[in-house]
């Protein structure tokens, strides 16, 4: 059975488990000096635990480890602390995780400044905890008759619910939040109601904190108290609150009825997933969950051979269009809160067909407790339903020959407030590995106001559906026969031509434009520049035909425009201005985002346009693609209640080229054949 | 039962039956003074009924009857005549088909002129069946010994299998037509054993055709003489033949192991076809499948309002590169031959699933019987594998709802030579349609000699894939709320703004661009141009929150270039300068290629650019948009045997866009909601 040729190389790659997260938790917890709280939702003030995840190993280490019998790299785990009282954030590196657990802080190593910015951090539970009461004592109750007139506020129900712009201000160091608010329904998203108010919460100590403007019906105020005054003045246009259906509500407005079509494997699973390793046919790779980054795989083979040593989802971006003021600002960077965070349960027979194999997965972040999310991954076989390959011959030799489209699938879903991405890794019988993500759940959206048809159209009763841009990164790792590579281009171009029997014309022909990009600048692509068709990881090695072995990776996008490079927040999202960036392999450059893009965006710690900036050889070298898909959203009516995936999604399909001497779909044992007679 | 909702509207577009082609044969052949020959295999110099199909109604007729109660539009077939004794070609109507036939020269009023250029022909099975005998007797027997030793070739064997470049010849009026010979195994097309004649076959009358030039392994000729002396001289590097496994075999390597997934309806059908007409869950529409240009549905409706008109493949092309004469000129216009026609019996369980309803199609093309082609279209319902929408809510209202992406698929699989192209229409229960093709199949080759390698990679021994173009063209006839529509086009671009509550900083921010386009040359979007992301079709009527109503054009292509306009082929290809063209319906204007394309490209009786030429106003008129999508091959060794579909294709998914007031998934029965407790 497959099961048999299971390995535990994949380990290497594998998640923390309930008791190492505990382990290293405690260890930390133990260390008098750092003061760290143990409560889950400590305060801004206190030192607090926000994150432990893998660290993975160096690649070095791994390929020894995996390629020659090197040693088993040593497992650890990467920690972040927010050091409250100090007012500043570290980094960790904890481990051996099977061994006698030290801590070392790597916050230099790592971004060479010896402590990170405070108001760099993610807002944690704890300080949402205090953002609550904020807004109960200073906002809500002081404005108890306005917003019940409004909006049927009911005190202590809280019943109006608050989302947040981003980022929060304008420049470094700035922590001051517009909150908008929606009413207590399903699908709180697209119910906002025309109020919103801007919290300076810079200050790790909550009795600082301070309301510092007021919008009401698209009219803005200093204070609550102007606004109160002109309110009993009349001099405000009131909204009235009414009760109206939930229109976001996501009840089937009708009764099921029958059943729709099913998968279903006749014989049996044809793939096995053991620990963190799965095996399908000729492919096997490892896989994990990051807290920060999401889904990702490692070691990817296809018949023993790697092709890639990470593919990864790095970061998803969104920058929103509006003229109320907590959406105008709004750049969303999901891997600050946490993209693999929001991988939770997933639906069977919705999210992953019934018979998918499903993987439950441990994480901890912005808590005390390890906490398990059940069947977060799952892994399953499909038929896409459409032929892998087929011929059919009437002319000459007649016969058929073809095969399914059966295929892997790898998936996690996360939702991430309003959206829910769902994230997949489909693996081919023909040797191509492809990345896609689609994008559900709500959109954001705004209460109408004069001139916000500019940024939107209306897509429910006084609702904006704002405009916005998705941009999602993967780090695709590709190691062709090895680390050492080369970034090839090719492309067609038309030239004239004489025919060499006739003089009688001369004729535009196609021919093959190959090139050989040799460094970083020239080889980060831009979005809206034309750039080659083919794009190609190559190895120096050949095919049988004398072609130099290589991957494409081909890109599906729907992309918007990026933010201008001019605006600072810009520094933050650098990795989006390139549809493919491909660098040289470091270690320390191991994700194009980081966890203080979002509350740092001015001054980032992880810049990816530094990568390129540099300009290094990638000639023989050991390259990473760093792709960016995405799609321009301008919302519609029928985004009410939700996106629907067809057609919102992009992705980088992988494909052999020149790779092999064939086709390897050939040697499925899932091929037909027919001849008559 | 769904079933009992059918009507017979749909019969106004289906086919003719296979008596209705044998009516309208026998009437043809009765008209004494057409003189049509009987045979199947009739000679060039014979008139020839080459084709018989169905004439479409007017549309205006057709609408009449489909929303007015009007009489239903006569039944009426179209047909094409090669007259072999006048050298000329005609089209005729011929009807009514429920009655007593009549015929009608329509040439001139289709075409402007009083007869079709007798050149323009396709080639027939009979002009085929001189040509084997011709080379036969011109070329193999006079070579016997050359081609014996370079190819193995066996005397009356015909073991050399020919391949046409096309066009056939340089300028109007050519049919110089060079033939490359491959070895006779299945897949001949990856078989080239390096040997081309170009064949002057003008002549209606095959004892006036000549062989005008020899290439044997990169070498030109003037006659078989010279050739055969240099042969014999040794004057010529020699092919020396070997056999060789045959590695374009599509026998699978591996016996089956297991079975790969399978869907199926657990309780049973969810969707109804009779006669022509499909009914699936919200949507209703006609098909039918055209000898020429192929797949089609018409009265595309859902929940009862029509989408669109019509949808229909319209043509596909190729544009190869190479040094060698076969394909340095090859440009493939498939209509010319017929696409429909080589709609072939589907596989169950891998053309389609094995619950698929399959239907027949007869058809009546460069034959002298009507031909039933079991099982040649297939239509089922498809869970794609993802879900059409979903939602986890975990911060406010913990619930979930979602509804797994299940529609109604429509195929055709034609197969023209090497290539099989897979065309669907998916009706989504979103509201949307997608027209999607995807290639696989043989690509063409050439015998590689000096040079070879910069028109595309070798593949195999001896063998170049040479780069090539695919391009396909669709017409999409959407009619919004009616035949009077706009074209408008929405997009985003970054302003700066000063933000109302503070003068710290200026941002840039995205907004919304809407733009109408008011003329045909506008509205004809260049293919590598920067153009609006977002393209709809219009009516002027609004939906619930005042937009416009509209069905979006989403393009989904990996095109190459265009051949440059310069070239005088290019003007029977010209709908592929274009992503998409709006244009004004006319009747007159049903198809943006014609059947005379391939073999009077320099002066085709359908130039596509003429439609948009005169620069129609598309404001309030009943609008067309012709959607070409496309890739670029670059061959690789992974295309042999055959082409994956992986990657290799494109389309266009039509999306409503404010056309509704909400997303009608959600009065799916297919829906599904949890709440906790
Ligand atoms: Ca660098
Ligand atoms: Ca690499
Ligand atoms: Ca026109
Ligand atoms: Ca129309
Ligand atoms: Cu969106
Ligand atoms: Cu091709």
């Amino acid at each position: 059975s497959i099961a048999a040729n299971h390995t535990d190389h994949s380990m290497v790659f594998a998640d923390l488990t309930a008791l190492e997260y505990l382990a290293v938790r405690d260890y930390m917890w133990n260390q008098k000096d750092l003061k760290i709280s143990r409560s889950a939702i400590a305060k801004p003030s206190e030192n607090f635990l926000f994150l432990i995840d893998l660290l993975l190993p160096k690649k070095q280490d791994a390929l020894f480890y995996l390629d020659q019998h090197g040693p088993k790299p040593q497992r650890k785990a990467t920690v972040v602390v927010f050091f409250g009282q100090s007012s500043y954030l570290k980094e960790y590196e904890v481990g051996p995780l099977d061994g006698h657990l030290r801590h070392r802080d790597v916050t230099k190593e790592r971004y060479n400044v010896e402590n990170l910015p405070f108001t760099a951090r993610t807002v944690t539970i704890g300080e949402y905890v205090e953002l609550f009461i904020f807004l109960e004592s200073q906002v809500f109750q002081k404005l108890e008759n306005e917003l019940r007139e409004s909006f049927g506020y009911i005190p202590r129900k809280r019943n109006l619910n608050p989302f947040e712009g981003m980022p929060r201000g304008l420049k470094a160091g700035d922590r001051k939040t517009w909150i908008s608010f929606f009413r207590d329904e399903s699908g709180i998203y697209i119910h906002p109601v025309g109020f919103e108010v801007l919290i300076n919460h810079e200050s790790k100590n909550s009795s600082d904190w301070s309301v510092l403007k007021l919008l009401y019906n698209g009219k803005y105020f200093e204070t609550l108290e102007s606004f109160k005054k002109d309110y009993e003045r009349g001099l405000v246009t009131k909204i009235v609150y009414k009760a109206i259906p939930n229109y976001a509500s996501l009840k089937p407005r009708k009764k099921p009825t029958g059943l729709s079509p099913q998968q279903s494997y006749l014989q049996g699973k044809r793939f096995s997933v053991k620990n963190n390793q799965v095996i399908y046919m000729d492919w096997t790779f490892a896989f994990g969950l990051s807290s920060l980054t999401g889904m990702r795989v490692f070691d990817v083979r296809f018949r023993g051979e790697r092709i890639a040593y990470e593919i990864s989802v790095q970061e998803a971006m969104s920058v929103y269009g509006s003229n109320t003021p907590g959406m105008v600002l709004t750049k969303f960077l999901d891997s600050s809160i946490g993209i693999g965070r929001f991988a939770h349960e997933l639906v069977r027979g919705v999210d992953c067909p019934h018979v998918a194999t499903y993987v439950d997965v441990y994480r901890y972040i912005d808590t005390n407790v390890t906490h398990r999310f059940r069947n977060a991954i799952c892994i399953f076989e499909y038929d896409v339903g459409r032929p892998l390959r087929r011929h059919f011959s009437d002319f000459f030799y007649n016969s058929y020959g073809g095969m399914p489209n059966s295929a892997l699938y790898m998936r996690t879903i996360t939702a991430i407030g309003n959206y829910d991405y769902i994230w997949d890794f489909i693996f081919y019988q023909s040797g191509s590995v492809e990345a896609r993500v689609h994008a559900t759940g709500y959109i954001s959206s705004s209460y109408k106001i004069d001139g916000s048809l500019r940024y939107g159209h209306q897509v429910a009763q006084n609702v904006l559906g704002n405009i916005h841009t998705h941009f999602v990164n993967f780090k695709v790792d590709l190691d062709i026969l090895g680390v050492t590579n080369n970034f090839l281009t090719k492309d067609m171009a038309f030239e004239e031509v004489s025919l060499p029997w006739t003089a009688e014309r001369k004729v535009k022909v196609p021919y093959l434009v190959e090139k050989q990009t040799k460094t970083e600048r020239e080889a980060a692509l831009h979005h809206g520049t034309k750039t080659p068709r083919y794009l190609h990881v190559a190895s120096n090695r050949t095919n049988r035909w004398g072609h130099e072995r290589s991957y494409r990776l081909q890109l599906t996008s729907f992309a918007g425009d990026h933010l201008p490079e001019s605006e600072p927040e810009e520094r933050s999202m650098s990795w989006a201005r390139y549809k493919v960036a491909i660098t040289k392999h470091k270690d320390n450059e191991p994700t194009s985002s980081s966890l203080y893009g979002q509350n740092y965006m001015w001054d980032p710690v992880v810049d990816f346009s530094k990568y390129v900036e540099d300009d290094e050889s990638i000639v023989n070298q050991d390259l990473v693609a760093w792709v960016t898909a995405g799609f321009l959203h301008i919302p519609h009516a029928e985004d009410i209640p939700n996106t629907v995936t067809v057609g919102n999604g992009g992705g980088v399909l992988l494909r052999p080229h020149n790779y092999f001497d064939e086709d390897p779909s050939i040697h499925s044992p899932d091929g037909v054949y027919f001849e008559p007679g």
